[in-house]
């Protein structure tokens, strides 16, 4: 078993993923470490009525899983993040407890929200005091405020928020604003028009000292609980502490409108297909293919690893990988396969896929159908625990000249799959 | 030939569709008629920093066409619209004449930007004084102007615009805020924070009597020239003239940064794969089965227009989509259909795909390889014509239950193939 390059971890990689697991417990070189408790409060109760579809939009799922469970992850895999707790509408209860179970996630508890997001925001707060049923969740001296429906936020940007509130007692995310912002007469036109220069949108995550901030939502007056949405606003306006702002990346968007949910998807499945793991048989032919199909996958600016063993064993799992490419030399694979091997373990693969690209030199007819029956079936059990089954069918009886354009055609074929993770594919037998 | 269902529009349908030249010339019942001049200018010099790539993202192309052509086309389709004056940086030029060019337009004229957004604009509104080489566009009364990266206006929304900046001089589009915005300190503290119901993004497009925009650019100061980014302020500052506001649609949103690139490709792909076309040959079995491929495909909420007529005539057109699926009862169809005949008499078809259906009862092996090989160089002739060309085939011989099972697989293969339209699978024989 030897791995030719390291693992890539990306923020949105699904849970499970023992590649995330090991970045989380990595020390953070030159970085300044959190010696204190931190926890996490994440209202996730909004209704998705500006996207104009019936799920609110926490809900959606990508690849089959809900947008709020990556944004979970995204704090999960921070160590020193103890607590996430997830403020939900009392009707989205049983689908929440459904999600945490599904996607194994450890750090979260679940509490009802109010009536309005500021409500919510305090009730998540209140979790942290002593509960009627005698379970505390410790106290934290920073805690983190962001939005369910902003998943892409990374490790890097919470550490500068969270530090900032440490320093500042509050800290918030800010951007650049995209358009010009004005204020409008009654009649509905323009009064003014803002200079865009001394602006800023402000963002989430936002960072409080824990005790600032509930203190001023135990302060909060009715109107601000009814009718506002700034918690830096609170910050200031009952505690005098004015936030430290930090420029945050523009992936810190949230998901709002309908074009969101595609823009969403699409840096989810991108993130996701830049790099693959090609596992070779132990033989020579296969072996010499996975270096070919490596330095012709790493033109199209995909990272690969190559990785010599059996199909489906657990170690493939060390590449960190989504995408998997096995090469067989034989059709006779694709009957060895057995639904056992191939899930790993019991790992929970949200959204991976593999391609069993096979090199038979002489491929009968009757081979062939039989491949595309063991295939297919092979598939349909594989989509049950998500993953994505495909294979592609290289000849290996060619003249060099056609074997190159083969190579291409392999690549071609596995970069437009990666790309899309269609469902609507799987068990099908390409032909490179 | 007969068309069981009447067309559907869309607003990002590309150049040269038939439905929409058709859509544009309908009377606009119950609505203003436009009896006046109207114009259009596209500042289309932005650099594309922001998204963090090489290519302008105006330039960044969606299914093989450019965003800038969208945006056009937007425009081009709306009758009312004399001319369109797309402003360009000097080294986009070349590029921007190719797309006038492959992508048909009729109505542009293009004129080389300013070293600003302001400057650019001016030089655009200049296109309709007399030009020194004798050439004069009609001077709008009203000018519409709108960036080249929100290709997804439509025809109401520029009747809006168009009508207010008529009555009041000058009209403009915005959208409520999705953050707070706050005024911050000189050392990046939080100043205060705005009331958001009390503010406005202001967007595109904006409406203005043409003598009104352009009085107010030829008195403009160097400070706006070189810093500002709002007309409607310059109407304002210069004329007077306080804007009317109007609320558009989230779909007007600028096209800024990587996920936005994301979010227009999902918008347009998804906006393409709403309808189809089944056509299907003249034989009774044929006809059945588009029939029943119809109804598993409007279950799937696809709109589905069936015409029976040989494939690739040029009346399936008539149906006004971009997505046919051919039925054939034999697997020779891959060998008769030419290009010639598919790639229907020079018409530009961006984004058109086909699925190739095949209903043979027994199909020999031998047939079935020769057929791969038919499509799959038809394929590749097709490709070039922007035509993405996959065949599915589907064996008649099978029980009821396997029947329904297969017509569920034929339905879910399409659905898959029509929201990725990936050029990677093209010419793959998918088996249902």
């Amino acid at each position: 078993m030897e791995v030719e390059r390291g693992s890539v971890d990306g923020p949105a990689r699904p849970a499970g993923c023992p590649a995330g697991e090991a970045a989380s417990g990595d020390p953070l070189p030159g970085r300044r470490s959190v010696d204190f408790p931190v926890a996490a409060v994440l209202p996730a109760g909004g209704c998705g009525e500006r996207a104009g579809i019936a799920t609110p939009k926490q809900f959606c799922a990508f690849l089959n899983r809900p947008l709020l469970s990556y944004t979970i992850e995204a704090f999960e895999r921070v160590a020193w993040i103890e607590h996430i707790v997830v403020v939900v509408a009392k009707e989205n209860l049983h689908q929440m407890m459904d999600i945490i179970q599904q996607f194994s996630h450890k750090k979260v508890t679940v509490v009802l929200g109010g009536s309005t997001r500021h409500r919510s925001i305090f009730k998540g707060l209140e979790a942290f005091r002593e509960q009627s049923d005698g379970v505390t969740l410790r106290k934290p001296e920073v805690v983190i405020i962001h939005d369910a429906v902003r998943p892409f936020v990374d490790e890097d940007f919470l550490l500068k928020i969270t530090v900032a509130a440490k320093d500042q007692g509050a800290s918030g995310a800010v951007r650049p604003l995209v358009s010009t912002v004005i204020a409008t007469t009654s009649e509905g036109y323009l009064d003014h028009s803002l200079e865009r220069a001394r602006y800023r949108a402000s963002e989430m995550p936002q960072g409080f000292l824990y005790d600032i901030i509930y203190r001023a939502y135990q302060q909060c007056c009715e109107t601000d609980f009814e009718f506002g949405t700034e918690c830096l606003h609170l910050a200031s306006h009952y505690c005098g502490t004015k936030a430290k702002l930090i420029e945050g990346p523009p992936t810190l968007w949230k998901v709002t409108y309908k074009q969101d949910l595609f823009a969403a998807e699409g840096i989810i499945k991108d993130m996701l297909s830049h790099n693959g793991c090609v596992v070779a048989g132990g033989c020579a032919p296969s072996v010499q293919l996975a270096c070919e199909l490596q330095k012709t996958l790493e033109a199209r600016s995909m990272q690969v690893d190559v990785i010599s063993g059996p199909p489906g064993s657990r170690a493939v799992l060390v590449s960190g990988t989504w995408n998997f490419i096995h090469i067989a030399v034989s059709l006779h694979i694709f009957s060895v396969i057995s639904k056992g091997r191939f899930l790993c373990a019991g790992l929970d693969l949200t959204v991976a896929w593999s391609v069993h690209l096979n090199l038979q030199p002489q491929c009968s007819v009757t081979e062939r159908m039989r491949a595309l029956g063991a295939i297919r079936s092979l598939a349909t059990e594989a989509k049950h625990g998500n993953i994505l089954l495909y294979g592609i069918l290289l000849s290996r009886d060619k003249a060099l000249e056609q074997w190159d354009e083969s190579m291409e055609n392999v690549a071609q074929i596995i970069a437009a799959l990666v790309k899309d993770r269609n469902p609507g594919l799987v068990g099908q037998l390409l032909v490179a």
